[in-house]
């Protein structure tokens, strides 16, 4: 899908949020890419992400998966707009094993209030790269509420 | 509800299951307390946690939310078998703020092989606690898959 | 959880919209109790509503449970507020055998744009209810949107 | 995504069971095409499947797309298995207007026991078609269960 963002300044905008998401960094994780309507987020393994068969935890799936999708939508916002996230919903298809993942966020329908947005994550080790989780996301635009901009 | 756990020390094995979830030491998390079909996580502010604008990250409240429901599960599985997330599904009712934050998982129904849960994560800054946001999540039975076990 | 209605007449106006649900009607559907907050809705077993399996069709189930939840909502909705279904995830957990089904929708958050629900179906042949699906829904308080009232 | 059918009979089967759903027929709906891992569904407006504002009930789109998921996810089942919904989520993106309804279900995994889908309900006046609806579901594969096949 093509958008074109309110915001010029869009990607300066999404990298200083992401830089100020302290969780992201406690996961080692990277903003690898923003364009409109979509955002790309890396992480390697690391043992202090894992659950308890060694695999990477759900959450920490997620985590990936909700910051990509809320960048994502976020791209598309007006200046002085905040994204929060309503709602999503993750399957996790195959277990997080592999040696670097990369979380896809992209924005199906922009609204004014909602955006939906469907994100995905991929895991690779070398060769190739497969998906193991997909997500159906519910993003919001938040304006004028004290404390909460992007 | 009133479940009748097919593993007598479902509880130690429930417990030992969370110690080898790297990630909720990650979080600072503890699993407070476990009955027949319900888990409960507790786990404390943390800026490392935290999203852009200074919230627990949409990701820890699900963690451990994923958590809390993957071991009300697990409390109700024979012995042998281990527990994975299937699918869940977050709804994020209001910012995560709060100095200490309660997770609740509950068995809905345990089926032989897919289990339903729904959660909820509590926040609490000394006067009350408030629900922040409620997960509804499919678990899955696993038995005899190498390298899989809880 | 207690809600105080917003609009006194709350009552009146859930009966009156669903009375405008041509679709429930075609279900056999019947609104059985509104309450601050909470929605139920009945219907009975009829071939015109199966999947191949002679069960109740889950979008049947969804139907019903969506709706419950829907009105629910809009019974703590402001006057001249008009509701609409966001979003909703459904857990089939058993199949949709039975002489009548009961779909409850219950607020577990009213907010001022959204609010959340959780929903259930009830089914019963005679002697006593089996709990076979489960909803948590995402509905919208939409105001002043031409066309668009309840 | 190619996925090769373990039952070169797929088309025929698929078509039997979608032909057995009454509630299609319910719905005035027809199954328009089915490949390995897709399948495609249509239905026109009618006054009897509206909600209060005079649109498509949230239900009937949900029954479209449920049922186009499931059938792409049937396509792929070895002869005599059956396919169940396990659960699946909604996003409303846009009210339910148009003429025509086209509902589309894909297979993104296809596994022993669950398979996860994605599908969308797209609506048309004449002029192009719209999104209206997007759904993310978990298929189950049931083998040598009485009374169920398809």
């Amino acid at each position: 899908m093509l958008f074109v963002p309110k915001d010029p300044d869009f990607e300066r905008r999404v990298r200083d949020s992401f830089a100020r998401q302290r969780f992201m960094s406690t996961l080692g994780a990277r903003l690898t890419s923003v364009a409109p309507g979509e955002a790309e987020i890396e992480l390697g393994f690391d043992d202090a992400l894992t659950q308890q068969h060694g695999f990477l935890h759900a959450g920490v799936v997620t985590s990936a998966i909700d910051s990509a999708c809320g960048y994502a939508a976020l791209s598309l916002m007006p200046v002085g707009a905040a994204v929060l996230s309503v709602e999503f919903k993750v399957n996790l298809m195959a277990p997080a094993k592999g040696l670097r993942f990369r979380a896809i966020g992209r924005v199906v329908r922009a609204g004014r209030t909602l955006s939906v947005c469907t994100g995905e994550l991929r895991a690779s080790s070398g060769e190739g790269e497969t998906v193991i989780a997909v997500m159906q996301a519910t993003m919001m635009t938040v304006e004028q509420r004290p404390g909460i901009s992007d």
